[in-house]
């Protein structure tokens, strides 16, 4: 639980009305109880917000003058410059607030070798390997399985069920949904010239996941071939995605459901990827490019083009695409 | 086991011949051995079918009169208007005939607030969180996960290692293959208009699956980011499917493997939706239309056509889709 | 740890140098650490290996004549036809050597029925159900969960989590990636001509993989309906692949992550499949046929051609393919 009041401080938002309400939860507008903080990011919304049972409201600048005086009464206002952000910001410090006491449960199974933060929790029938380290606050889920050397950071939060091969490093705030397997083999065999079959390539190398990185259910990461994988700072992956080895993701990059990037390919900073892309070997999406759903990007293809986005399979210019959908329909129809 | 006059009775079909021979299992026409039930839908197969080794023979109205009489003392046939569809029914009542005493197994771990009906089967390592919910005759796979507030109606089967976030409900008769994630996170951020960094948005609603939904091995539901994500009375979804937060799936609605569906879209009932097709987020797919495989629906887009199939990326009618095809390659030949 | 002589003899490869110096791993030439064996199979590497700290070197015969000389005091070079081959080959046999003592730990539960060779490891957690049985030397993952009637060879590796459905069959040397979910259900269903809704079609067949195969994290591969689904001898799937029942997929196939295959479809031998490839039921992929990432084949096609690239959905020749394209691109611009 939290005032209203540490709620805007934290947020740096200007509050109106009485500081002293309590908050315990966020929700929406519709489904708001008595203890709940909503927002409001459209003037539209405003009347049924202050109608709701919610305890308070963050609202935008728009809600500034007449709104407040009306409603000062009713239920405090916090005035957000972005007031979704603020919303975001809110319900993480709300959730914060509700942290269970740290425990190691006795059906987990530790390694001695592990080096265990205090405040570190560990579910039931969670697996420790050697040499495993874990910073202040992180939670290891139910069933999640720790490979030898493995590293993790503080605050970090491991769901049900996430397996971790030996040596991968997640640092701080790194968050992983349930049954994402992260640093597994890479699909890298060597052909037999002579017979025509497969000999697996080594799979030995590393995957390190930087600072605010998140990965949605199922998904999977391959650790390097020889070398590392990486994905930086502040990147967020949606649920079963795949990323293959040797692949290097920038920061803030968003990644939607079911998108693939094969080995050795580069995603740069800022890159927004749509559901089900595919991204062949080698490709390189530089800064900021948005690539569409479904598009597919060919092996050593370099995509350029800041706040442009691509679309089809090879992708082009969204322009480009729909000029050509276009022309083709009015060919088919003559 | 049963007699073959219990199984024509359960499947309302009329049965030739000895009424009390005994079934144990069904099976393939090519793989069938005594105490087998097998069907046949195409007259072809009826002689293969009385010369196979099976018990009983499940077969269409086309079996009826000169067939039986001279099949009758070789082995009991049932008949029946729909005679796949009997037989998908005859399997069901054999299998559970067979179904063992329920138990907790004791590597389970159960929260003392969880309320399990006694006729529950709990299987090893399974983490049942508290203020759980389980109905009669229920059964929880080896290695799952149920969080908090979860709640689980009656002959509900899951199979090993599904994850239930908290607060999701499953209503009667719902199957769970393994490696399943239900009541993730939503892929909900917010950016920083400043830093452009993302912030997570609140993924606090909840996920409901109603009667007789089936959900393939490590598919993955998120759970409403504040309301609900909920899929009806019916509907089965394949392997590898993505389902997003806000998502309202209809009943009776059939989606096959990989196929990926974006916050917000609504798929009303007895939609028919191929493996791989990727539907963007605020879409409406309207009742009864079908989805080809890996077709892909634009944000907000509209689908309208009961019984009509749409392919292609944007999706059009298949007709239009491939009068488009016809008329590229015989341009691309002149 | 094996010396350079027994790398070299068990590759086939020639030996120049110290025959008695000891290599314990393999890495990338700019990773390299003493006591690690490298590889070069492009001449213009060749300085950097000679000068990186790695204790040996395998490269092609370009290295022959004079570099050896030179280099013979500084570290042994191994001569191999393939070098990149005989690499995957020596950091298989260098893995061998590293291997732990079998052991089956306390947490894992195990049907008294079970029948394990003396040299299996059982990690933390797995659940081995009755009439299972492992061959020499295979690994469960922790977690795991094998279901009754299951049957490993020997020389498998289940990694973590791993989920066999009852029935399910491994020959030898079987890799199983984390979350894998092999002989689940496949989707079929028979439509209720009446009202509309589905039953469901019995899936009790069962799921062969032969020698050799490995499959990657989080795939899944449904067993036969009533018959089976088969993956032949030396075929390799990558992460998130589909594979629906009583698909046959020949010997030495290689299918990148997120392709999916529907149930009754057949790949011959040596096709090579990209990834996020979709092919529908029924299909037909003949030997030797490569198939683009994002293409699609429809249903019951049969395609056919020893080393054509197909691409597109509906697949066609790659050149066809990119025909159109620019038959488009061109019309677009006029």
């Amino acid at each position: 639980m939290r005032t209203v009041n540490e709620v805007a401080e934290r947020v740096h938002a200007r509050l109106h009305g009485d500081p002293n309400i309590e908050i315990t939860s966020v929700s929406s507008i519709s489904s708001a109880r008595p203890g709940d903080l909503i927002f409001v990011d459209d003037p539209r919304h405003l009347p049924a917000a202050f109608a709701s049972p919610a305890s308070a409201i963050i609202a935008g600048e728009f809600a500034k003058p007449t709104t407040n005086e009306a409603s000062a009464p009713l239920k405090p206002l916090i005035i957000a410059r972005q007031p979704r952000l603020a919303f975001a910001r809110a319900a993480i410090f709300l959730a914060q607030a509700q942290q269970a006491v740290p425990s190691v449960h006795p059906t987990a199974h530790l390694d001695p070798s592990a080096h265990l933060d205090p405040t570190v929790t560990v579910e039931e029938h969670a697996v420790i390997r050697g040499n495993v380290r874990i910073g202040a606050r992180s939670i290891i889920g139910a069933g999640s399985i720790l490979g030898p050397d493995v590293t993790i950071g503080s605050d970090c939060r491991l769901y049900p069920r996430v397996v971790l091969y030996p040596n991968t490093t997640l640092h701080d705030r790194v968050i992983i949904h349930a049954g994402a397997v992260l640093g597994s083999d890479g699909f890298g065999y060597v052909r037999d010239a002579g017979c025509g079959g497969y000999e697996k390539f080594p799979q030995i190398g590393r995957l390190v996941l930087e600072d605010d990185v998140e990965v949605g259910a199922n998904s999977t990461i391959d650790r390097g071939a020889l070398d590392e994988t990486r994905i930086r700072r502040g990147t967020k992956l949606d649920n079963l995605v795949h990323v293959g080895h040797n692949v290097s993701i920038g920061e803030d990059v968003v990644i939607a459901a079911q998108t693939g990037v094969s080995g050795s390919s580069v995603i740069e900073n800022q890159v927004i990827i749509g559901g089900q892309v595919g991204i062949a070997d080698h490709a390189r999406i530089e800064a900021g490019a948005i690539l569409g759903a479904q598009s597919g990007i060919p092996s050593k293809k370099v995509i350029r083009g800041k706040g442009i986005v691509f679309w089809g399979t090879p992708a082009r210019p969204i322009k480009q695409y729909l000029k050509d959908l276009a022309t083709l329909a009015r060919l088919s129809r003559t």
